[in-house]
């Protein structure tokens, strides 16, 4: 029974990474790393946005800056949902928590589209950019529609 | 005349790159930006603190994935602080924009820090991590004794 015990605390361990831990010693600092990190975010999912919109040119380095920017901002925030930061001052619905594995779905979609989003920016090609930004903006309105209040 | 008007016109754009340019529609759309990614950063910082000060362990990829945040939001910092973006909901002191060319040299020397910052992250070596993590606090506080309301 113990080392049945000692084995479910080592999978448990093994299963979730060091980046999932708990990395926020109080829940409030995780709710303002999440609402700072979306604001950086947006303000870079805009500007390749505007790229591909044709507002801005097509600056192969600049997008890549952005991408990079959002491809690893994207792999941070979905820690930043502990329990218990279901808090008023924030714009989170309590389904996060009571469906935290479509969630958690969600948020590795993104992190799939932001993938094929940086392949893009990097080939120079920027059909390929429009493909794969329409794909990361369905999956950001996706998880907003469900889990975000206006 | 008109050849030196062109002249100087065109020096002014060589010297600003694409990313200098006025990046925001809004005095606050930078003011938010800048306040989200110090935000941002600061978690950032600190893990990598609690790495050097052996809170947590050293793992070697967490902190590089740390030191890549820190080193692309370094990158995006300065040009948040556009002119008329001294505003009283802002810590920023007006010393800012008075010696705006002082407050660049401090921000090039922050890119400098962390560059060597993320050298020492991918080479494994913690008491190389600590020597350049020790740099960036350095910077990180002399700017702010400068330059942040408290």
């Amino acid at each position: 029974m113990k080392r049945l015990l000692a084995y479910i605390a080592l999978s448990t361990l093994i299963a979730a990474p060091l980046s999932a831990q708990a990395q926020f010693a109080r829940v409030d600092d995780a709710v303002k790393y999440r609402q700072a990190a979306f604001q950086v975010l947006s303000t870079h999912i805009n500007r390749v946005g505007a790229v591909v919109k044709s507002d801005m040119p097509f600056d192969k380095s600049t997008v890549e800056v952005n991408v990079a920017i959002i491809e690893l901002l994207s792999k941070q925030l979905w820690t930043a949902f502990p329990a218990g930061s279901d808090t008023p001052h924030s714009k989170s619905k309590p389904e996060i928590w009571k469906e935290m594995d479509k969630f958690k779905a969600s948020a590795d979609k993104l992190q799939v589209d932001v993938g094929q989003l940086s392949v893009a920016a990097k080939s120079g090609d920027l059909n390929a950019l429009k493909t794969a930004f329409g794909s990361v903006t369905q999956t950001c309105k996706g998880c907003h529609d469900s889990y975000r209040n206006r």
